[in-house]
């Protein structure tokens, strides 16, 4: 558990896109931020107060997060003598960096010798059980793709923030480091062991008030030969009763694997929920999420209106149209 | 990859059962083994020849492979004696134990200062990749199961040496501990990191002749929460063109899931193929593998006729009846 508040480091983040991971702490955790750190060249602002370490520390900051992507996977000279400040004046830190801060010598010394913590939230923390599969109480929703990378995690945080808006019961548990370092919590499933993923699943939605809704963020797709293993585990471990299927229609072959098609969102569908199914006899489609940022706005609305009559269930993109029908769908559940 | 031939370590093992990975090499591997090493108490027995060290390297072997499970969890103060005088007459040692060899500080201190090698199959050697899905020429078999611990692995060996038997080219690839320790190498995909599995097992299964099949072992099961992941890895990172279905008919629940029914072979073979043509759109059953050993021979032989009538595939139980209707379907494919 990383404790927030947070001081966002920017670094020298050479575009906006190099800070992505303090922006989505920024969009979905603004109270978790009390400002941001940058330094000479930095061309990201997460339009939060600029503060020195002293500041930050002054308004009651507890962590540095490291916001940004490192250039060529080295840890610079010039960031680490802000981090190894950090850690003098009493932050922990917390990075989803390939290269992990506790391999870093020099962090690890000054950490111990500060009695501070280095988070490296792609580095499982916990040792997980194996999964029992026990029923547990409360509800749970996860977001499957046709495809990785099709907007599974926006859609679990909007559902999420929709749902809280109606005055349900919601928590988003996160399965990989960008939303573990928005949140402060979760499962890097993808660095789990194979025998223990669905444990740690389990882990992570635990029992739970019966209208209490665990949104958890979706990972792979079952149609992706190089994670289908981890969807899997996690539909088995999370046991949900909703799915909600996510979709990005212009994709024209699976991410990184040129030689396969996109599946339709029927097989996806069907699928899903036949495997669903052996953990969750309930479980249901809530509706679909399209990713439609590479379309207009008429092109999105009449896509999303032709799924929705193919379905019969609630389609949006909640980017664009946001997700309070699919947290109103849930509710009805 | 350890190297061959063992010498097996039976130690004092309080019954046969307990040196049940000294009996899959002595069943499947005959030639890899010179002899066995039994202390004082030893109540299992392998037909081999009783060696001493010394005999034992005269005769061949390089590597001392621990064939019997230790009581406790702990390697007693009577087996270091004999694994570290094996180190100093220049033995590698190899163990599937849970406790590990690279764990016991007198082993690697030994081991070290000797040059010799500690394999723990238990824990992965190599960097595995994350899966790329390239197509792979050779083919490829995976037995899967209606849940774990049904016979997948005596399937796949069966079925290896039947093949072998009848002149076709095949490569038993295990993907567990027993399995490695039996062969001598192979994947502990239990043990891989999530990210990783597929990969490992398009790893440990090159491309290859054409008309050479290799006879993947296989893990979990679809249908049981705690492995499913590891199970559809293992289907994607295949990619097989067979698939065999596994069953033990007197199984009341899901292993170690009291709350979880055993799903039809039916349900086993569509859910199967349904994944496994992501990967291969030529995939196709073979046959069925039927764990008879609670029945007797004439219920065995009409629930395996049984199952031949209703699926029309070759269903044997491959101890009591032989591989060799298995081997002979995939020589028709």
């Amino acid at each position: 558990m990383i404790q927030t508040p947070y001081l966002l480091f920017l670094g020298d983040a050479p575009d906006p896109l190099a800070a992505k991971v303090a922006q989505g702490i920024r969009d979905w955790r603004p109270e978790n931020s009390v400002g941001q750190f940058r330094m000479d060249g930095c061309k990201a602002d997460m339009k939060l107060p600029d503060m020195t370490l002293a500041e930050a520390k002054a308004a009651g900051a507890k962590t540095l997060v490291i916001g940004v992507a490192n250039r060529g996977g080295v840890i610079s000279k010039a960031w680490k003598k802000v981090l190894i400040q950090a850690l003098e004046e009493g932050f922990d830190l917390a990075s989803g960096l390939h290269n992990l801060l506790g391999d870093e010598p020099d962090l690890v010394a000054v950490a111990e010798a500060c009695g501070r913590t280095l988070h490296d939230v792609r580095v499982p923390a916990v040792d997980y059980p194996i999964a029992d599969g026990t029923k547990r109480s409360g509800k749970r929703v996860l977001a499957i793709g046709t495809d990785c990378s099709v907007g599974k995690m926006y859609t679990a945080l909007a559902l999420d923030k929709a749902m809280q808006a109606r005055g349900m019961k919601s928590t988003f548990r996160p399965t990989g480091q960008t939303g573990i370092l928005i949140t402060g919590d979760g499962v890097p499933l993808d660095a789990v062991v194979a025998d223990f993923m669905a444990g740690s699943i389990e882990f992570l939605t635990p029992p739970n008030d019966d209208d209490h809704w665990d949104v958890i963020e979706g990972q792979g797709s079952l149609f992706h030969v190089s994670y289908s293993g981890v969807t899997l585990a996690l539909i088995h471990g999370g046991q949900p009763d909703a799915l909600i299927l996510c979709h990005e229609p212009t994709r024209t072959h699976m991410r990184g694997l040129p030689g396969y098609k996109l599946p339709s969102l029927e097989e996806v569908r069907d699928l899903g929920l036949a495997l669903a199914r052996v953990a969750n006899s309930e479980c249901r489609i809530a509706g679909v999420s399209i990713n439609t940022q590479h379309m207009g706005d008429e092109e999105a609305k009449s896509y999303c209106a032709e799924i929705e009559a193919r379905f019969g269930l609630p389609c949006v993109d909640p980017f664009r149209h946001g997700a309070d029908r699919l947290a109103e769908a849930l509710e009805a559940f």
